[in-house]
């Protein structure tokens, strides 16, 4: 019988230890060893830090190790528990899903102890780290083929008081986006799950390709916010600049602002995130490639919206999701 | 037997022409019929412009998309042949390498006829395209993991006065660098071939992760002043606004100014391209991650010089190269 998910110390000690959350083997591959850092003040708040759910998002584990630096002088009560890289098997083949499963390790919480090895990684968050927290940052970003803003995301909860404060926390990471998206694919989201068992969940974004200095420094502000929001770091909390702009706000998403290739070919991106944009205004082009006699066509904005999410120029099939448009929260 | 590589139209008709290029079948693939646009305005220089050499760099077939609308207007005299894609397979698999047969199209020029769907296409492009032509612009950028200023590329010619030419060419680009990259892996390179058979050849490069509008106006400005340099459009080249500047630099790089990771984990970028750096100064740093006490090690420049190309934040092995550094080109 294989052995239970769990961690090679004990975060109860006092002050900072590391050590490794330990997924047992299975029939697709050995047993994981993901390292773990934990700094226990006390008293306070408690807080699971993740990056590296999707392997090609690395803003969340550069940033969490970062984190590990600076915490052990910062941090002046409660617990965080910090896990930089969740799928490792995914970040070192910079991959969005787990290569050995082909699953997407943020679809398949709370995870199966007899799964494969996707299920093994979520169902020890699940089982070994979740009951001991009662707030998750989980850092994701765009990955390589979007432009979005520094943002942080939660999906509608059904829960008021917890949907209130989440949004509350969201906002105060002071980035230039929070925003509250409808998604209607959310079965086995670590979020989802977490909600399930009345955890605060944090799911922050960051758009554009390649990773900067320049993004670092504002993710990691927004984090630093977030941290001194929940009162673990004392601090003053400041917009990050982007775009030579320090501001927030705060806006809303839906299935239906998902703007849709109308064909097979290059898709070129013609504005940017957060540009605001009325009716039939320019989003984008599709070149078919085909044909060097067919024309472009143009992608248009169906109403008046501001750009959350445009796609890089890649190719694309008929009906992919190009950019995606929102507005203001209505509350 | 199978067919020879040939067009589905003739060149020479004057004016506007669209047609395929027809790569032959062979053991691996069917028959691919390439788009190619040809605009034929009698005496004057003859160019070859051609994209999606790699498949993850998309910058290229956007900007000769571009150009099939208004070069037709544009256009003054000669001959100018554009290929957006010569690379089909790999543009809609997203990938560098050709997907089929594993293989850098890059490096296979000439290429052979009785060669995989890579080798197939470069004898196609060698054979019955770069003889029709005195000057070729190759659209590459980046790719996807690396931070890199818009350039205009080329390798030491041994030919000095192609070398001349070459250069000066290059310069009218007017993109913020210019750079002579002495590199050791040239062999099979389309201009490698190309400056075998005399032709002047133009490579363009981008980097930056994601493509904006903002990174195509750039790099159609570039090539656009290119057109301009060479007589077949009419108009003022100026240089294209990046980062707030408006400038441009000549600068040479060699295999000794590669900076390589030092340990395998995920490297941070700590400075940006173009960045002046002293010896000494934090380049990135690398973050073994398979344990949180072990501590991240600085990369730091070896000597006094110009950031050229910066790693994304994502995993390596040990000994990958991170950054490239450069100097002023010493005439």
């Amino acid at each position: 019988m294989s052995e239970a998910p769990h961690l090679t110390f004990d975060l109860d000690t006092p002050g900072v230890s590391t050590g490794n959350l330990v997924v047992p083997k299975g029939a697709d591959c050995e047993v994981l060893s993901l390292p773990v850092f934990s700094c226990n003040r006390g008293e306070g708040p408690s807080l699971l830090i993740t990056g590296g759910n999707h392997g090609n998002e690395l803003e969340g584990p550069i940033v969490a190790r970062r984190l590990v630096e600076w915490l052990p002088e910062a941090q002046k009560c409660g617990r965080i528990i910090i896990v930089p890289e969740i799928n490792p098997l995914a970040v070192q083949a910079w991959t969005r899903n787990t290569p050995i499963d082909g699953k997407n390790l943020n679809r398949v919480f709370p995870g199966r102890s007899d799964g494969s090895v996707s299920e093994r990684i979520a169902d020890a968050i699940s089982r070994v780290l979740l009951p001991m927290v009662d707030t998750i940052f989980d850092l994701h970003s765009f990955g390589p083929t979007w432009n979005y803003p520094p943002a942080v995301i939660t999906h509608p909860i059904a829960d008021v008081d917890l949907m209130t404060k989440t949004l509350r926390i969201s906002e105060a990471f002071k980035l230039p986006v929070t925003l509250l998206w409808e998604h209607d694919d959310t079965a086995g989201m670590f979020d989802t799950w977490a909600h399930s068992q009345g955890k605060i969940f944090i799911c922050t974004e960051f758009g554009g390709g390649t990773i900067s200095a320049e993004a670092l420094t504002i993710y990691e502000a927004g984090v630093r916010n977030g941290l001194i929001a929940l009162g673990l770091v004392e601090g003053i909390a400041e917009y990050p600049t982007f775009r030579q702009q320090r501001s927030g706000q705060t806006l809303e998403t839906n299935p239906s602002d998902q703007l849709k290739s109308p064909a097979p070919g290059i898709f070129e991106p013609r504005c940017s995130v957060l540009d605001e944009v009325k009716q039939g205004d320019l989003i984008g082009i599709l070149h078919p490639m085909d044909s060097l006699s067919a024309d472009s066509i143009d992608v248009r904005a169906p109403t008046t919206s501001i750009v959350c999410g445009i796609l890089s120029g890649v190719y694309v099939q008929a009906n992919e999701e190009v950019a995606s448009l929102a507005r203001p929260l209505a509350i």
